[in-house]
């Protein structure tokens, strides 16, 4: 049975809100494609999913933001629930110990990515989902899958964002056909990189995000009591890659400030979990030297702090 | 407050430690010094050191055997006591993607060890404790804390595996003075190797390694409600740097599996940790390819599947 | 001025084809595309174009093989002669120390290839040209300078092992992109590779190769008084790079064996270069592990104990 | 038979020396001893020994200066000379794309360096002169050596430079025991590193360094017709060694740009080698950003360019 929350819960998220706010020094905006470089920096959105339902939020909860590498979580667990653990046979489970997009670790272990949440696993994953569907089918499983799990059907993929990435997302091109080079990837790699492209440009909200986290904080079903997206083991797979590779180089940083399993993407939203307790969205574009959001992972941190909701407190 | 353990725990520890008996692939024995290799591969032991008080143990309980690398978390949390945040400038908090010995990222990152659990990353926190005491009185240090932790004061160092240790470790002779060539190691490289050498000879039973773990299990005390041995974000964030960084280049398949945090040692030990509920000591002497010990892992995996004492779970 | 050969070169180039047709150990052919797995592995050419025109050839001397990287060497002088040194912005003249495709390289130093004859710096350098021509102009000036080189009008691309490469070369694409996501290649990457992986499909007989070298082993010229092809200066320096970078992971070893600058190509050719003497060509199609050709690096390295061409001994 | 000094080499000698005097940017003396730290910098000498016994020279060609790595060439012939190939069990002969006391390449190739002429490599030659001789003796076989290569009673070890060498290579005893560990060192590494710091510190000045190199410039001889140290064979294979790997990983840009084989030392030595003309001594003491002499380089560079000397040249 889930913990309700700290009936403190409303009051903990508006004064983190007010105290993001009030910080000047936010990160940089990631500017390698127009689409992104354009967010207003002074933006922050923080919203929580709790066991009983409710949605507590603060700052900017609607505005909608490219969730980039986020996508990955949500492609995981499609690709997890189609091809169970041959979706291992592609991609590890460690910590790469390496930023995001390196290609040096796939030449030292013949093209098998360290875990699914590099950009190269995450690219592995896409052709796992491919081997099944036609390109635009993928596409229409995962946006699916995501609608579902928030019960959200206006989420939707921002094209402008899709088009730009594919025009300079060279090293992207690099890590498919490397794999492709190693037989890790089995799909034409253009057509693989089409799906990888689109499905990071997914637009959501913090409160979308929220929503769309609630299976992995309540073992694997949207409430404590609710409909099934995975098995309770898969939830708890999921959740234990996040918390050891889920902020690329910055993980061991993150388990070790924050205490919770989370995702970022370069958007500069993070969705972090406390298991039986909240899904919680959290977005500032602004992002720190490793890529993560600088204000979201500073906001995660004072939350789990004040909730007590690390996975490695007593309780 | 800690949740009590289930009421059939006691079943459950009794039955893993028979499946564990009768396995008949249990690894690999390490060999690289006759005391090792000379630990008969049929053992195997479990305790749990309860919220409640209780220490349920089942097979080989009482035999002591060699820490190896559990040692580092007792000198990491005693380093971390004494200076406090200055250890974080000497050693990182990420996993390493490396093997335990591995010197090449040391290379890479101008001679800081990416974590406190990898050899590296241990000289250099037993260094950063020489820095307050001379050797002999850093020994003396070291072991009166963790007797303290497990509350006996039987625990004791094995000279002849420390000698050993000594006569055969050119790797972490090589690692130490790596690191004295770029001023992370500041001390004499042979005094702190003779100080790590003898810490990783401390010798240990499960039932003492389950008691010495309690403090990571309830916040910082030896109990719930018992005496304070660290603050409780300390002990937090021990766990964190446990489970991203506990065995090695398996810590990301560990906590996939397992899904608490853990401390792996070559002389087939570790030490696991369910926040609030129990600290765990588990024991057997056979290596996976990785160097963590085959049968420890798998019974952990048990009594975390068993239990439902994941961190990853909603409870 | 030049030496002449010795009276006995026609003996001992004859000598050695014999010898080699008594190899039974000859090496494996590469497989990774149907052209070249096709070739029968009994042959072995050796053709010696000395400093007073004649041409000394013995076994297979006008069977046309692939001549793959070999073609580096002939795109390299062309950069040079229209980029000058403007060429080594983009590359660098460094052995690398890593297999022939490595891409771990490229990562560690910004995507600047460490020299012009790994595949990377290859593609680089026929980069450098595309600046200047469209892919089909760019490949015909290729072709025109590997001719007026030779003096051999009948050379050509054998375009079913261009398609070929083409189909299969995942790795060369992924430097490419690799690249081109630093900006050290500038143009489309698929242009790039379009005319990389067609001036490496360049068929030639031996005879035709040992004719194509002979302006590296005379100063520039075509014959020791004979037309100029570079200048002085950059023939020597591509010797120099030949013999530090020109058999991949080998080049040491070459040089050590056989002392004398030289390019192989995946094909089973290798272009030697005595300075003053003579141009080689010399092929069989089976490879040794590092991917030079074992029978024509052995009989190089009789040629050059034989003839005491070796640049490191004293004459 | 060696080809006679072009008769205007005295005043090319003169030239450049005059040439180099009035240098500015004469790079950074080492100081990380204070030995090395306290030369002055506006030092520089060349000697030249020609095949008719000449010595031409010019600067300050009488100052003794710390050899360094150049010892690592006489080593190297010693240790040939008397165990022959099996030397090549231990250490191999390619160029390491690393810096002269990198640790990566020695982990990912289980320990064997890469070539005799990085410090890795040297140690592991180091240690196979000591499986014959005592350490003391070792010494002794090796200055020796030297002094009847460059027919010099005087030639002497420095032992302050030695001292201070073996209080602050930390990293020099990372490598030996790193590779102890591997079993490619196979003595004691104290004692191993003992003959290697004080083989470093011999002391010449160019005129010796000159006279000592000859073998190599004479096919294994003092002097075209004269006494014997080596085989001709292995005068060449050294030479090949040098022009791969005698500059660390500024080899291939001194090959490119001088296009003799060479040994640089920390020193700011250089001993270089013209085949069947000369043998050279250079030395200014300030370095370049890869470690080799800046004007001794640029001297080298001079030098073969106004005499022809490059191997790769026509003549």
């Amino acid at each position: 049975m889930a913990i309700p929350p700290a009936p403190d819960l409303p009051r903990i998220v508006t004064e983190i809100a007010a105290e993001m706010a009030a910080e000047t020094d936010r990160g940089v905006v990631a500017d390698y494609i127009p689409q992104l470089a354009g967010v207003r920096p002074d933006q922050f959105g923080l919203a929580v999913a709790t066991a009983d339902g409710q949605l507590i939020a603060a700052g900017d909860t609607g505005v909608p933001f490219s969730i980039q590498s986020v996508s990955k979580v949500f492609t995981l667990a499609l690709a997890l629930g189609r091809h169970g653990n041959a979706v291992w046979e592609r991609v590890g489970r460690e910590p790469s110990g390496d930023p995001f997009n390196s290609i040096v670790q796939l030449e030292h272990e013949r093209g098998r990515p360290r875990n699914p949440f590099i950009n190269a696993g995450a690219i592995a994953v896409t052709d796992a989902i491919l081997s099944q569907y036609a390109p635009k089918e993928a596409l229409g499983e995962i946006l699916r899958f995501i609608r579902f799990l928030a019960g959200d059907d206006d989420i939707a993929i921002d094209p402008a964002v899709a088009r730009s990435e594919k025009q300079t997302g060279f090293r992207n091109v690099a890590l498919a056909n490397f794999m492709r080079s190693y037989g890790i990837v089995t799909g034409q790699p253009d057509k693989v990189l089409g799906v990888y492209f689109h499905h990071c440009a997914i637009a959501m909200s913090v409160r979308q995000l929220a929503m769309a986290g609630r299976f992995l904080a309540f073992d694997g079903r949207l409430a404590p009591d609710g409909r099934r997206a995975v098995s309770a083991r898969m939830a708890r797979q999921i959740n234990a890659l996040m918390l050891t590779c889920g902020h690329y180089d910055g993980s061991g940083d993150f388990a070790f400030r924050v205490g919770l399993p989370g995702k970022s993407g370069v958007g500069g939203g993070i969705l972090a979990v406390a298991p039986g307790r909240a899904s919680i969205g959290c977005w500032s574009p602004g992002l720190n030297t490793i890529g993560n959001s600088q204000l979201a992972s500073r906001a995660l941190e004072r939350l789990a702090r004040r909730t007590g909701w690390s996975v490695f407190a007593a309780r």
